[in-house]
């Protein structure tokens, strides 16, 4: 798995958010940087920054699987045309289909209001727009997810998802976010989806299943 | 995973195809038959017959998680009422939305014509029509399934979804056919989805990480 | 027509509701209450628990015509199976085909929450998502639905749908409400549909037009 | 009921069609050609030319609901407004909403080729593309619907709405052929809903519900 | 172009608006009222009035491409086919399409609320309804659009459209407010589109690749 | 506006098809190579590869709005970001737009296969789905467009599009084909819209109407 922003904070933040897909027979799963990729990913000067820098990462790479660990699934056709039909998945992508089988509609908490316009191109693009309820900013960069801070905004955004808009399942719209996720179900009410975990398990179960 | 039709053959079948996704370290994976179901469900009266049963039948077992082993996703919902909380995941559910990370329209392999019009309103109802090319029927019971003589006509239908309704992965429209995916897959040039593998994989991955 | 909750008092509100589609050259008008029903459905246990029971009831009947009287529509494409050609329509599947008519975006009165979730279902199941503004709960039982008591809740939950969510026409969304029909729409101001009289009307159009 | 186009041979088959509807204790049905209106209505002009003299003739009828016995509907929305509260029926909005009860995707059989944008256009307005499988042209004007001659036109039209665009049930995209639906359902082999029928149908619910 | 209404007030304020695209190697920009044309275009009645006249006058005149100049775009398909394969353009059509190009949701103010529905339909009509967040009405009527005094019921039309439903760029869902377009974009914050500008500029573009 | 390949041919051909849109009182229009673009785009890495030469490109140009000549509409959100408020324009975007005012469901004619699947995700993105016919491949270079030869495939892959997709209006799904334009309108018998034009006749709408 990649992170493609080079924030250490944040990728120790996925990497803590995998230990439960460790299983002793399955495969290995590591978590790396984009040393090359910014801080965070807010614009999509951002996004689209890091797409060719992952394609040349994931072509160097002997890993069998690649996950990009970033909302926006920068790139994600790019580099699974470089991965030369290894499994590549997107954790927005696995965390919508996840939230799919969870609610009748689901809401993604945005850390800011840019995000939101990419979310929406995204939601549309993936076929997916009659299943969404929408996008609700918290005005947070990566690296202010890690901590307990946030996750009171983190809740009134869930909560305003769901009265407002009429969402039944959250999806976290970053990764790093991981060790809030229980704690938001509960102080919301609702489903509440860990992307990371969902695009990591969907690549074990990938590699699992490759060979029959 | 409960087979809801009582072939033993189907069920063996399906077995088989869980074989990759037992690992040392993740949970026991057991496939059951409903011994009260029909000998294959191809009518709607056949897919609700199993409901109640299905939903007895869980609230009495002490599984950590469940998979509806046919492609109606037979009282999906009402079963997971029944469940308690506990994971619930249908193979048709699964087995689209694993379609939707291969390509860009996903084609039913249907066994019979009745299949296509239940599965128009699955696919409606579940709100991913726009990725919808279409479904094809075989006109195959799902016992016919098992063997090799139906290889072929599978393989014709795959390539009519593709040249004729646009499709570009295909979602094996049954349980019980893991045993074919690949080479399906070899022979019409597309990605295969087999639903079952893709549902177990989604309820292993809700089991370890609940915790989390 | 066949209640499908045992509540004779709900069976006794929705034959009154017929009354005006009882003409003199028109066919017969028969309600009655499905015994082994539950006393009111409002999870989706409840739904799918008379699907069998109202299919063997169906294949007992000599009606040439029947209608589900529940708002779940409950196994109506297994009824009609069953049926053996004789029409069967359901009150949901008419009540929003007819709001479809009057406005163009529909709001569903709702019984209960759970009752929400089951109504999206359905109406993407239907193809009418777009026409749809949403579903708005009272918290009631279907058989508190038969007195006074309830008029100014159904309101509210209709003021709720017009101005919160954009409805131009309502549906109420159980059967046995006939009565309430027309104080709402003084009340709130925008058409309101009963269902159970515009399924009765066009099984009364299938059987007339029989034969031609 | 008022035919748009002044042909008295179409308003005659028109008139014929709805004879199962005429019961003894319902209201009285009549059937009136527009005196000024074109010979058939082919082109887009052909319809918006009836739009404000159906306006005028529905102001100065007395007559307690109408129905537009054309399947463009011409001026729905503005007939509506001019008959004051009283109900206005269109051919093709029931025709349509009628075939979503019989299948999952309706077909058109088209009189010519420029009534298929129209009817694409009407279709997306009313919300029901996704159950929509096409319209197909038979090139035929509507005078020459009332002979024999085109039945066998209309039959193949039906069956390549069928076999090439997956239609599962069929609309007369024309008033006057209620003779042919019969024999074209038994011919092609599914449903087959004539529109004048159904609207006529629909009128005469609003009329017996108008005090309920 | 020709404005459809008979306000010669309205007529001025759109030629002025058109000022910035009459270029010195330009076609020439003629605005024109429509004589018999009613005071303003607020129901359904008053859209499908003028179609007819508008055919008759595109017919009658040399011009070598049209703008409707209404926001209901009354009778578009068939001015066109009156114009004899000569450019004819709407303005709503090409306010809504260039919006497309602005945000993700578009919001429209409306004159009444009589217009929203109309909106709606027509949104839908042209398949654009997953980028439509709604239409608000400020209760108007085309003539009090050109002064000041309407200038802030507009801007908290626009601040309603994006704060309660979401809309990233307005539309103004009128002619003749070509003057407070770039107040409002100020005021409320958001692009904002004037539809007759951008219906001419689409007009001149046709005119200028005709022979191309 | 600039060409994302490097090959001169194609800008050549592309500048060429602009002439029409050259007026005397209006904007200049330059045509440039991306210099370190690739020779042609056929996947999207060559699509992705771009964008970030493309925001740095616009970033140091002295132009007042910028089209991208790429079918791809490569990095178009960022190339606004980095354009500081100057208009950008995508050719796929307005290639389509265009094509909405002149029939009822497009379709596009693509260079290759590969491009087919990244328009339909554009298409979706853009919510255009419900107008969108298809596409259909040419398996064609960039640069082999500029010839003659090409021209009756392009006409074949036109002639699908309309017979077995149901398309009545055609888009160039590639830059530099305008010299084909008309002779393929002929040729075929439906409107064909050169999205480059288009693009460019929109952003010089956008440099006359930016100050008022």
């Amino acid at each position: 798995m990649i992170n493609p922003n080079s924030s250490l904070a944040v990728t120790a933040a996925i990497d803590g958010g995998l230990q439960p897909l460790r299983v002793s027979g399955g495969p290995e799963i590591v978590v790396e940087s984009l040393r090359t990729g910014p801080r965070g990913i807010a614009t999509q000067q951002d996004a689209d920054s890091v797409v060719m820098p992952l394609a040349d990462w994931v072509r160097a790479e002997s890993a069998d699987a690649f996950v990009l660990a970033c909302f926006s699934d920068p790139g994600l056709h790019t580099v699974r045309e470089a991965a030369g039909g290894r499994p590549v998945m997107g954790i927005a992508e696995w965390g919508l289909l996840r939230a799919l089988t969870l609610g009748e509609r689901f809401g993604i908490i945005a850390l800011s209001p840019a995000s939101v316009q990419r979310q929406q191109r995204y939601v549309r693009q993936m076929g997916l727009f009659d299943r969404y309820a929408g996008s609700w900013p918290v005005n947070a960069s990566a690296e202010d997810t890690a901590g307990e801070a946030i996750r009171e905004r983190l809740a009134e955004a869930g909560r305003s998802l769901a009265t407002r808009l009429g969402a039944d399942v959250l999806v976290l719209g970053c990764a790093g976010m991981a060790s809030h996720r229980r704690a938001l179900q509960d102080l919301i009410g609702l489903p509440v989806v860990e992307p990371t975990q969902q695009a990591v398990a969907a690549a074990l179960a990938a590699l699992l299943l490759a060979e029959s």
